[in-house]
């Protein structure tokens, strides 16, 4: 069953800062919401791309030679292999594509590490 | 030189309908951005999952078995292998994401092919 899905909606269902879910499949990669507040960690991807796509709110992305401002209605793909560190003053929501294999804190696990994604 | 990408922004750099137009690279996938009006053809993609996400306007898809309507600010993704006719009463401007090898007319070729995407 091939559904429509309102980002606003979806973007309604849960309150937690950096705990992305699930909302679709997508060739080998899923389409994610998250909401994020304050500053996260400096990762990278290794073998995979990522986007963000600003919902709503105000994004900060620190890279290691910058800072790329990503404002509502701005998307922007961080490439495979760069370090960044996503950072909110004010709460932001997201959508986010990468491939299935991604873990949200790219090449390190530590607390902030979502094991397990949910759907929603 | 990673750059954010204004949706507004790209948008109003081209004019004519159903002729995606390249903005970014995501693992083995393209950002498009199109502008759509009228009837497209029916179509599918046999190996290509195609993300829809309509910026600004009313998309209707229409499926074998149904209507799908994608309003501003909403999603769908078409899995492969799934007939899909898109129709755009007045136009609609959606982003696109699909497989670097993906054919906007699926399974056809035909006039309505476009057979080398532009970058903008």
């Amino acid at each position: 069953m091939i559904k429509t899905i309102n980002m606003a909606e979806k973007l309604g269902r849960f309150q937690g800062h950096w705990s992305p879910k699930i909302v679709a499949e997508l060739n080998d990669s899923y389409v994610k919401f998250a909401k994020l507040k304050g500053e996260f960690v400096w990762h990278k991807h290794d073998d995979e791309d990522e986007l963000f796509l600003v919902v709503r709110g105000n994004l900060m992305i620190r890279l290691r030679d910058g800072d790329l401002h990503v404002g509502e209605g701005e998307l922007v793909v961080i490439p495979r292999g760069v370090e960044h560190l996503p950072v909110a003053d004010e709460e932001v929501q997201v959508l986010l594509i990468e491939p299935k294999t991604t873990l949200n804190t790219g090449n390190l696990r530590n607390e902030r590490t979502v094991e397990k994604l949910e759907w929603i």
